[in-house]
């Protein structure tokens, strides 16, 4: 169910049956010289979209912009200060918990995003903290590459230049999903280098063609759609789960 | 062109041609009995995505959350605080000024944005102008119901019911693109009770069901077809025009 | 009653048979080779004074500066970023609140106001609404040009010239308050141009005296007191209509 | 000369002979049974606008709302946050110095504004100096009862039941200058204890009609009129000294 | 007893017996050619730890890094902006205070710190103000020089020469505590000038080696050793008398 | 060398040579029934101030209090929020930086700080990266107990019960320095229990004695001699290194 497509009314019967909401949440930046732009939003908003075809999980609009300052030297890349990107997560969280939401889940799809968002939640935590009171709902964050299954299927697929930014497997659920959007691109040195993060004038110069440590020409739409089932399953599980 | 779709690459070769990009903006609110949450980050996002498929048009990744905070009583609705909303705003146009682009043009879809549109801009402007300098690209904000053609078109087939909040215009525009998310429901009275905006519980005590003087059932794919084809056309004109 | 010429035991008292209190607002900006800079906060306060003489209305001091960063390459204008506007606009609100105020009437004299008080608005209309409780008080903005009346006499009095910025009527309202300080200067074309606002640079490149669409030189002290008597007879009107 | 009942084109001449600007700023709070709410934004507006009368000083309008979050039990106070407070004066400053004036002397008419005020010059002076850079002007603060003559003035004429707020002092100025709004009430006991300043809950169960230390019935035109002419001549000096 | 030394069990006991807590707070800036980049943070620290050795006295963490803006521009100098100084502030007292802690007593060991801190306390007062309660707690402001007996002490021990900045009491204190850190340099002039503060840039110029009016090489640890005995009864003497 | 026991010209001196700072930053919080309230920022003191007795390394004051909103509901706990805790880390690091610093390196001493500190060094860059330039200076993060042979030393001293708060290594560290300060208590059950970090309230009812997967009776002053040499170590290596 996603509820975006829904009517008030259609939510507030959910509301009835369940207070989780699995909210995507990525990136837009660049991601190498064939990802798209888009792939830290788009691989959570995939999976969550394929896990609710079936099942009775209600997913949120998909929070499309992130903390991604280091890729601001590459253009189409927008970016959150973290500061800001901490005030619309609570933004968020607070609309959905005055509704009844006890359970926000984002499924994350950037790894650069992850100390915001967590400063996030603790700000968002503090403020019952202060208050010694309870906050009366919980945020969980989930990278899709730690749901169960996907660290170990990347690592067969994918054995040699998987690196850490325009990696093949996100790669591959966007051609999986997007298959008329697949892009070619020579990539040279096959695998590219690693480094630090700083500023973005320093990532360009480490990282001339924006990938790190990454082969994003090992890509394939089946290999994406071998991962889109595994973390489908990953998640659903997840959300079973106690929290 | 879609920028979530393009790589880098792409993005700077179309730099080259055009430092124009079409930000569609909007919120996800409750649109009353029949309309969709996701209705006025929607349609502008719908217009500005048909607009760019026969054009040579670079259409953003959708801001799909905005400023919604009276709609806050009914389930669904996200809304950001104002300060958050100005702060992210200035964040999308720097980054996308630090590439180069120096028309933004921001696709509105939701009234209650206006307002925190202008005064975001008015703060990024400030900036400028408290340094005695020029700020080096400018902001533009049209709602789609402005664009050339859109109001008259709009009179023309619902001249009466039209109301301001969950309107048949924006409702059809949805149906169009989604006609397997047409929702059913009664709408009691026919047409909705007007009054002013303040905190979300005063609106709904104002407004039951969600909607403000419109009467949504009138809304049909067809209706929503050409609008869309006449906000097609009033946008790309827009963008021709000088600055 | 002017609240600042007042004892705190005669609010106390006034509070006893009123809640509602009038805050003239405006903005403190060039207007044009003849026009006072104080303009836009003086013509709220003229009218809110005047109208307080005869009749149980309680005047706060006047909020004297405004969103003027367009302005602000021409001298003697001050201006507070949006931000900072909203921030103060809530604390003037909630301090009049704290006493048992539940209805702030913000009387407006400058159009480059309006988004930022409105946002202002939605910011403390959010905080209650996030909380899903009732704020308790309601807060209204009305512009001086757009009370009962005035729209229509001023284009009697000024059916050509009259403009957007720097115009015959705000001008004629500080002339009949303040005769002593009618300016001569002379204006070049007799009707300035119009055009977009932006940062202040690109303001001043398009409107090198400052005035937009108006000319200013037909103001006269006697058109001054005719808008004055029609906007004091539409806030009186305003004021005792139910909110 | 009055910033706001002038042009721009006459601010202009101004600059080109002096960069000095002289604000006026207080506090509107409660002044116990007899002071007027405005008692401490009137008293510097007073002084200054005199100072101007025959002498080429230039006066800003006044900045009359400050930090009096300790009255806001007694009706009709109206205060900043501190952080309010400190973003506004900034923008005032901005605005001033981006026009050219390079020296902004802030006429200060309440006490409880000093460390507010302090903190924001520091706030504004931090910005230079982590960018090792100069600002370019300098901000000072002089308190109306430290200019030169006054503390001694007001020792003659009211040797006891001064006190620190509601003094007779500072009422005794604005019965000079408005005696059609003189106040009469009792006062009991004829001198006022004094104590801590915290909350404003606290401050009114210490001081339960608001003195602090005074005898206000003390006041008289007279000696308002003696202590204006003192300030007046101190504040033509201090500007006349080097900074 | 030193709160960071202590385990929260012991906090927990202390609390049954005693709600004060001394929050030693000062500043890490240059202090001229001998004292000590971190003199105005470890006087109050050696006070307040020396207070505690043989009385039931609870002291914080030294909150180290205070207002020093205008000391940027000598190396070792770290500085907060007011606005970052008052937001840790209230975090501080908010943190203490929900243990049940209900008078917070900073002492404090830097001049440049007082605006700020006395802004931060009106901040945390302003909430209770505006939502018209009490806070539960107060805050408590001294500085060491101004503990009952050192002003007398310091002008016997230093007729001449103490200055404000650089001070031989201060660096005194700092020898006796830490007699193999006594730093030799030249000092010319002997006694140093005094001068406005404003930005860093202007404060270099102004005092080239950084003192303000004094003769730091005044300074003994005998001298130290009495400030300190005298600071230490004044500070046990503080915290017994009523709030 | 400790910046806050040298002078400013010592420190210029040092920036001829170096442009490396350390700056130990940790956190007060509960650290179980034995733990001392200050050993997350004790322990990076120790380290780095050990480190710096044989070597030409310069320490910064420590940052001593940080993200501990969890620990809120254990008394002697002291916490910024995010938000504050960010701001004051680029005030921090810009002050650094503007002495010439261009290697600031922080030795954490709380896992709990790692998401801020990491949002808080994205916002500093962020601020090159939008204005498209390069900083100047890096920044970087090390946790003490990931520097080289920490963590193999650790699992063989403590092979069962280490967990994840109030850990014995770290106990060991701060009884290997304060030996006089260990502390003895009941610790039951032998090893606590893990779980998520939410808001304070949720904290204390999982961890009733604060404690996290460890059993902190496993300390001993021989074991943290053997951390802080091993650790001492690992930073001037770490120090050496290219960055």
């Amino acid at each position: 169910m996603l509820l975006h497509m829904s009517t008030w009314p259609e939510i507030a019967a959910f509301l009835e049956r369940s207070q989780t909401v699995v909210i995507p949440i990525g990136s837009n930046e660049q991601h190498g010289p064939t990802g798209l732009l888009g792939t830290d939003w788009l691989c959570p908003e995939i999976i969550a979209h394929e896990a609710q075809r079936d099942r009775d999980i209600l997913v949120a609009p998909t929070f499309n912009i992130g903390m991604a300052q280091h890729h601001l030297a590459f253009p189409g890349t927008i970016s959150l200060r973290p500061s800001t990107f901490m005030a619309a997560i609570a933004d968020w969280a607070r609309s959905l918990a005055a509704h009844g939401f006890t359970r926000l889940y984002f499924l994350n799809g950037h790894g650069g995003n992850v100390p915001t968002i967590e400063a996030a939640f603790s700000e968002i935590y503090a403020e019952a903290s202060f208050a010694r009171r309870s906050l009366g709902y919980t945020l969980r964050l989930r990278n899709w590459w730690d749901l169960p299954g996907i660290a170990r299927l990347a690592e067969r697929q994918f054995p040699k230049g998987h690196g850490s930014h325009a990696t093949p497997s996100e790669i591959a659920i966007t051609q999986w999903r997007y298959p008329d959007q697949i892009k070619q691109a020579a990539c040279e040195p096959e695998i590219a280098s690693s480094g630090p993060v700083r500023e973005a004038a320093d990532f360009r110069q480490r990282h001339p063609d924006g990938r790190m440590g990454s082969n994003p020409l090992l890509a394939t739409p089946e290999a994406g759609g071998e991962l889109v089932a595994t973390a489908v399953s990953g998640l659903a599980e997840d959300l079973l789960a106690g929290w």
